[in-house]
């Protein structure tokens, strides 16, 4: 895989791709000791990035423009899934990025914020597919699965061959999966799970399910890697959503489904493993949203050039000027606290609570601001050529899924006051 | 009409509707003096209302829950016109019924703003349906049209038998009307028109156009009505749209549209006459707004209390109460003020800003705090079964059109520093 | 009383003072059938007042605005009280006013808030000091007081010849005062009381004091009308406020203070007797601070039509006006409730949680817009002459005594849900 | 400078007064592979420091905590000078401490960030006394000064001997610069100076003063070091601010002040020479005032851990733990912005709108913020023991002075843009 992006950068590079896309380069020199300001790297997040990672987020960059970008409209009409795209983006090495081997790059964690941000840019539904993929199918698999598991599954999830979905929240215990009900017993030859699940992303795709269970033997949480097709297990889809519509969700109804012991995750107990793939999911969303709201500036700021009222553009008044430059500030505050957790994380020198720093903050701001700057569009907003609403609609999921706004806030809370106050 | 309505009260009042209707009564006795505290009328509103004006909101009310309520999901989902609805709210006098004559009610300016806030309590798009007739079709025949006009349209209309729309906005001068590139011509027989407009609720199923063109003879702005089938006319709808689903919205084409003299509105000239139509739609809209406004937190009041996380109900938790309260007291002010305003119009004191104030105010806290509430449905408010999103998508644009959150706040900007500052 | 108010309205008309105030009439008839924006009464509130009422105001807004704003910064310089006012006060009626007989006026529990508005106009402070005499001393000895106590003490407290002030909250119950540790025990001949109270306006200049003690014989608590001088009894003051400083503050001290049998309001016990003082009291506090930020507004808006940047007045700037106009709207929705909730407690109608709402958003409202107006005056913001500042510091305080916005906020969660949240 | 600061460091060690600080080291590992999260640098900004500039930190928190907040309620209590501490903080290096040679330290602009952190911890207005000799009086002298010049005041001012101040504002051009009145016109031996400057800090003890004039002779800005008692030269104080009371502030009076050549500061010409002064400030100001935010945070947090209401810690409310988070989540943002500008500022790759998008961002979160978490005192917040509120007053100033909030939006609307709205 570091060959595929290394080629792949190589390639892009060749093409010209750097010098087509609308994005623009920082640091050219001005007159006065200064440089030039970037509007759209206001604090040159570039100069903290490695070249790989800088060679990996334009390869990202250039294969969600040029290919998931055009689609976008198709999927959130339908709400159909497109079975080509974790492929292409397993041949991109964007499945899994930080894992070694197994087929997968290797790369940092900011490389696969940076990933995050690129596919999120174009929409938090495509980001969903591919965070529960990375961070909740092959992460968990990665960390607490055996030798054997990994490569029976590792390989082919990096290249997309197969979908994963992660069967964690359940209906009555979205923010307390304390709770959970879906137990695992053990019994000859293996195991039988029951229970269900809902809110599950690729869940109605999914080839192999990583589902959370109680253990009647111990009462502690263990994760199972379930196939597509063994009897009692459904995964039903859930139509008709108001966002995340091009990305599919679902539910997981499991009725005395029988595994064999392989199926368990053996070195992974208690609900510290499924969190610790929500904190890598979380870690990479802190990015993506930040993507999206990037893409409504760009989107409206072109708008509001282009958009004359009065004689003058948009962008010329003040109210809008305001607008674009709040939503700006937030996503350039917003990366480089993403970077620097992920520089963190990579050093082990991470608290969990950053994370639900980064994640709350950064989802609510951008959340925030898109709804701000897509009042610029005016009537417009209501199109969804414009995209624009679509993020808004997007980011009030991606702003309470994996731990709500208000949650993540309570976290923060209680390692900051010693306090828990989730049930006041 | 005033009987149908007194009719239909009655009738409304033996069927026991009010007692079963899920809304409470105000004014019970506690001891000590004080009344019993109605959350769902906290400033007491209902004390302020007409016995007719109650009669009209109860029967309204029982047929939004009754008969829009179930229909909504469809609506949206398919972006279809139900054509049964405007016949429906005809019969029962929602449509025009502020009109004296022509089979209209002629009821009170706050009656049809309750009207309007039952409607949109189920959909600002059937409420935007709703307004256009009455507010920008028969409206402007009354007051600018002739008798022959009034009497050729104006039951028709009442009744629901047919659909009007309103063309005022282009699509290079959404804010700024006064930029108009729509003409009229003289021509022997009539006139002819020119021109196009865009945004146009019900344009794509509307019988008639009152539709308003820069006349070449003297630069001023007159309306005039068109008929569909007009040779040159062209209304098709714009379709993908991420709001107001249920009602339709299209563009209209007038290609040498040529119309006899009698299709002119002869009673108004200048922007005032369309002006005036909006300034009596966006009266509606502010009560309409606080009516969404309340069914979203009546929806989730009613989810945080039957959710339990960490085994309480959401409604248990500080956070979730002060997002539900804080929405309330918006809604509680917004009526006080969309009532006064009311008041105001029908005993002739009315300042076109004050109009501005409370479509500015009431759209635009009805869309936050719609929002905020939003987030207590957590994973579930992206299902369009928990209707929530669905509001906070409309009033999105509810606080774009008719006049934007910025423009009306630069009209009270104008009026309160004697400056003009929209195109700065 | 009554008389003098008429008198003085009398003398005020005759003196042209409607004539020379700076604040503009309403219901100027523009051509069009509408009616000309008086920026300083959006909504027309003085449309919905008696002609009674309407005088009142302007007496009180007379007499403040020539009286009580010329000593106000020194008094804020200083945190000196001034012994006069409250002997100017009460010549013209405005202590105590609601209350009928015992040299009071008997006016409408608008009227009451009018001149609330008019005295916080000028400062918080001193409607602090106006509030208490009025609403927690004047109103509990008239409710719960003997015939002997009201005449002894009402009619002096009318005419500001004596100082009351109100003793409930104690320095570890803030926000609980069921926690009250202050006590009164029989004793031959009357009572003794121990215990202490904090953050009591008026109490350094005191010569009444009611204060609320929890009865050892039954474990209620009862008020108690001190009088200076007792034996164990100290007020020191709180110096180095940073807020209404233009008010005395202090605490109350007992030690084994002993009274007779006629301290006791004998017709109230049990927290709904204090409780009822403070509704009052904060009833008049949602239309002082609306008063408050209107003097915010007129101060900025004068400034920012004078002050010119870039050569233009800072009034044409769009971030300007829209700031402006976000507090004018603030303003007067905040007026229609409160008066919404005047009509209702003089009519029978009141619900306690009614008066949270104005008081709570009232406050904030007033807090938050005055700071956002602040910023208009620049660096002049830091001078106290531009008295917007004052303001500022004031409306911070006072959104938080009596009932801080969190708490209003938990007492209508409560309502709202039936779930006490405010421990949580 | 370097030894002083080592030496001390070395001394701070030895003296144990990294154990005795009340601040938390980061870093401790919990189990689990992550860290401890440590709330008081939540985003471990420590990480990101050199040991020299954590050792200038150190230094700097010890002597502003042991030395300055004593003080301070003294100063904003009076508005009086402490002529001791400029001294203290020369003898500590903390004085124009990026600046190479003539005794100054030579130190990172993270350094220099840092020390502003820690004075404005205490109070804003002791830092915009350091900020105007270090960025506003000795960064002029030594980028656009004579050699002679520099070896004059330079090691002077280092060392708090002479206090310097920054005469560019005028009272009709506070936002705007270019409009600067005050002339230098070249005269036999030198030049006159006339005109006025306003809101000027430390002038009314300044033994010399960096003014700013057009001149006449080429109508270009340059900058002119005036002394203390030149003839016509007057800096009278503005005194009873409602902010920065422990600073003073005043006006400059010239009346043909005659200077000879040696006052002019050749090196700079334009508005680009004091602005690049104002840049430095302002940089610093955005570690200013999350200092500031940061001591709102700890004192409110210290307060709601110890305050009970309803039985339990303040600091277990669901609202206010959110107070608390939001706060804190701004600062570590504000943090790793600021430190990323400084990076860029020492490596020459800093745009100017960098430091518009931290100074407006860091003051506007830090004003917002400690504003908030005020409200946690509830009535205690009046009282200027609890230093909250008087960090909300300075915030309001700082926020405002060295380019608005508004203004600065506009500096990155016009970068962002193209298209100047200054004047809108």
């Amino acid at each position: 895989m570091a060959t595929m992006l290394s080629a792949r950068t190589g390639s892009v590079r060749r093409l010209g791709y750097l010098h087509k896309t609308p994005f623009t380069r920082n640091g050219s020199r001005a007159a006065s000791g200064y440089v030039k300001y970037n509007h759209e790297d206001p604090l040159n997040l570039e100069s903290l990035l490695t070249e790989e990672e800088i060679a990996i987020r334009d390869t990202a960059r250039e294969y969600c423009q040029e290919n998931l970008a055009p689609r976008v409209l198709e999927g959130w009409r339908t709400e159909k899934f497109n079975h080509d795209i974790l492929p292409e983006m397993g041949k991109l090495g964007l499945l899994g990025p930080t894992i070694q081997g197994y087929g997968c790059a290797g790369v940092s964690s900011v490389a696969y914020g940076l990933i995050a941000r690129e596919i999120e840019r174009v929409d938090s539904g495509y980001r969903s597919t591919a965070s529960v993929q990375s961070s909740l199918v092959m992460h968990p698999i990665n960390e607490f699965g055996t030798e054997a598991q990994k490569e029976r599954y590792i390989p082919r999830l990096a290249k997309g061959e197969i979908v994963g979905c992660f069967g964690l929240t359940e209906a009555n215990h979205g923010s307390d999966p304390a709770g959970m009900e879906t137990t695992a017993e053990e019994i000859d030859g293996g195991f039988v799970l029951n229970g269900s699940k809902t809110w599950i992303s690729n869940a109605p795709v999914a080839d192999i399910f990583v589902v959370w269970a109680r253990c009647k033997w111990d009462a502690k949480v263990r994760g199972f890697i379930l196939e597509k097709g063994l009897k009692g297990l459904e995964a039903p889809a859930i139509k008709n959503k108001v966002a995340l519509r091009a990305s599919l969700t679902g539910s997981i109804f499991m009725d005395s489904v029988r595994v064999g012991h392989d199926a368990l995750l053996p070195h992974g107990q208690g609900l510290s493993a499924p969190f610790s793939c929500l904190n890598s999911a979380r870690y990479g969303i802190s990015w993506g949203v930040m993507g999206a709201l990037e893409d409504c500036i760009q989107k409206t700021l072109t708008y509001a050039l282009e958009r004359k009222q009065f004689k003058r553009p948009l962008a010329s008044f003040q109210l809008v000027q305001k607008k674009l430059v709040d939503a700006q500030t937030e996503a350039a505050l917003g990366f480089q606290a993403s970077l620097q957790v992920g520089r963190l994380k990579d050093t082990g020198k991470l608290a969990p609570e950053m994370i639900s720093m980064v994640k709350r903050n950064n989802c609510g701001k951008a959340l925030q601001h898109s709804r701000i700057v897509l009042d610029i569009l005016g009537g417009n907003a209501s199109s969804d050529e414009y995209h624009v609403g679509r993020h808004v609609a997007n980011l009030q999921v991606v702003n309470t899924y994996e731990g709500t706004y208000d949650i993540h806030g309570l976290i923060l809370g209680k390692a900051t006051t010693g306090i828990q106050a989730f049930a006041n």
